[in-house]
């Protein structure tokens, strides 16, 4: 998408400097900065501390993080290593597992000194696969969002969605997967607007959803996250559109703290309630999605301070509690099938349950 | 309540200096000051501007502000004033409006002269009166948390109890609504353990319940309020107690923004939803809570700004969205009575129905 004009990904390999290029997340809004991976470690810290962040860009980070690591040292160690320091660095999105598994299934095919060169291809390819999926995700969501405009038009002057947490182009390598149907379909003319939860308590959605919306035009309102039922009770909500960090083989959708009251309220309401995501978000092996999808719990720091910029336009950190409060901080929760409109998908819309998920896990199987 | 080993009140008249004193809210946590309100002007400006909030300690707060109009001017003309001028303050708790027609009507009953002295007397009155009533609904929602208890002790170390906003002491004169079942717990040797919701956007969960409840020692986590519906799926709650800023006849709560999602939650996890109130927070001119009760719309840079310390000691204010982002701010929302477990009252616990509260409209007639 673009910024100011120019069109950027999220993250791309960067030929003149041999590094993975990436936009530092944790400096937007307030500054737009393209930092570099040179390393695992570089790859490993930027996941871990949320530089790159959003299920399918952390998965085609860690593949570039692989390709890093086999760079300085091509040996299966090297390999096994590298995998197992990414794979430690956050542990509720699948798409980290995946997308390493993906390399590891290619390099597992490829003979020794190419290795490197392999590894790069496919972290590469991964990244173009990402940009393609979140693509066709973005179709196949407009034609969902178009189908609740045409009752609404002519009654209302825009489409009104919900979304929490960031799952656009930043969550990805580009396009998005909660959003990419929202910039379809306001490249298609539908006039849209969009509530972003701010999305307590790295403010994802201040932060990178109101930027993203604003770089592109799209007219939009922050509440903070427990608005979003009262907005649906109020009529203000004709759909509500997340994204996922784990989706089980069942439909059980895991995401962003905040998702599964967002998703009582739609329902609530009789609001429909989307998740976007690509079939790499979906762990085949997991059935039950709120018994076993394990929730990262970040440091409580996260909780009790808030960046952003003062009046004097300099960063500056404040704590809002008291000194000594303790505070917990769980980053995603699970929203159980039954509350899921539609899975939509790169390869359509799914209804969130067993048997279509099963249809859909045969049909991956056979290419 | 104590603050460090002292007793306080959230509002007292002050004999010495002639004037009304508080705590000002806004100062807290990092700061305890007290500050003295001289003239209407001054108690409709700590109403407006939250030096003093919650719905009990607003309506004690304007009774003040009316003696302390006619203490400048004690004409009838005064008082009409004064009365406007403090109902435009804030628009949703009805105790703002019930304690000023409560000090006009003991007023309509006085001669000339005296109006001033009994202005001052209804004033006191009303504030001591509240903290009888908040005493009393802590002795009403112990019973409840005793129940509870029985239930669950041997089995677990402690009653674990998630609130929402601040409905402490700070937010009335003294005990609190939501709070006062909690101290009374505490006290008699209940293990207590809260889940404080941080409130956003003015964080009166993160800055004052979490603020008292360390005062009284007594053990609690603060959590990002989208994450109320994660804890309670977890099985790591065992009832929830919120405030009421207007309650309708039929029994619909409306309470600070985000009491409806959090209450949805309880009901899909069963986890028992409580709400504590004096009964002059029930509106009895009002049915539908969601089509009747005005919702407060404030400043959307509350939504936009955080205040807090920073690593220096020094009380900053920083903007999280990018400039220009478009906020909405709705301070309350309403929970439908079918949520709600039950009304904790200083008449005791009703159930959140027209039939019920019919009866108790009643009760309180006769007197």
């Amino acid at each position: 998408m673009k910024v100011d004009g120019q069109a950027y990904r999220s993250l791309w390999f960067d030929e003149a400097s041999e590094s993975v290029a990436f936009i530092d997340q944790n400096k937007l809004p307030h500054s737009f900065r393209i930092d570099h991976l040179q390393s695992l470690e570089d790859a490993a810290e930027a996941i871990l501390h949320m530089g790159v962040r959003g299920a399918p860009l952390i998965g085609a980070t860690a593949a570039f993080g692989m390709y890093l690591a086999l760079r300085a040292d091509p040996s299966p160690h090297s390999e096994e290593q590298a995998a197992r320091t990414l794979l430690a660095t956050r542990p509720t999105a699948v798409n980290l597992r995946w997308a390493i598994e993906r390399l590891r299934e290619r390099l597992r095919q490829t003979p020794g000194p190419e290795r490197t060169a392999i590894a790069l291809e496919e972290a590469r390819q991964i990244a173009e696969d990402d940009v393609k999926t979140c693509e066709a995700i973005g179709d196949h969501g407009l034609t969902c969002l178009e189908k609740i405009w045409k009752e609404k038009s002519g009654k209302q002057e825009a489409l009104r969605i919900l979304t929490h947490c960031n799952a656009g182009w930043l969550a990805t390598v580009d396009w998005g997967t909660a959003l990419a149907p929202v910039y379809k379909a306001h490249r298609a003319g539908i006039p849209i607007q969009v509530w972003v939860d701010e999305t307590r308590p790295r403010s994802q959605g201040a932060k990178l959803t109101a930027w993203e919306l604003a770089a592109e035009g799209i007219a939009h309102k922050l509440i903070v996250d427990s608005a979003s039922g009262h907005v649906m009770q109020r009529g203000l909500v004709d759909c509500c559109i997340v994204g996922s960090d784990r989706t089980s083989a069942s439909g059980d959708v895991c995401n962003k703290i905040g998702t599964y009251p967002t998703a009582l309220a739609a329902r609530d309401n009789e609001i429909p309630f989307y998740v976007a995501l690509p079939t790499s978000t979906i762990d085949w092996e997991i059935d039950d999605g709120l018994r076993e999808i394990p929730i990262e719990e970040r440091d409580a720091n996260e909780v009790c301070e808030v960046s952003g910029i003062t009046a004097a336009g300099k960063m500056e950190t404040v704590r809002v509690p008291p000194l000594g409060t303790p505070a917990a901080n769980y980053a995603f929760d699970v929203t159980p099938r039954h509350l899921v409109s539609g899975l939509i998908t790169e390869r359509g819309v799914f209804t969130a349950n067993p048997t279509e998920l099963s249809l859909l896990k045969k049909q991956l199987n056979r290419e």
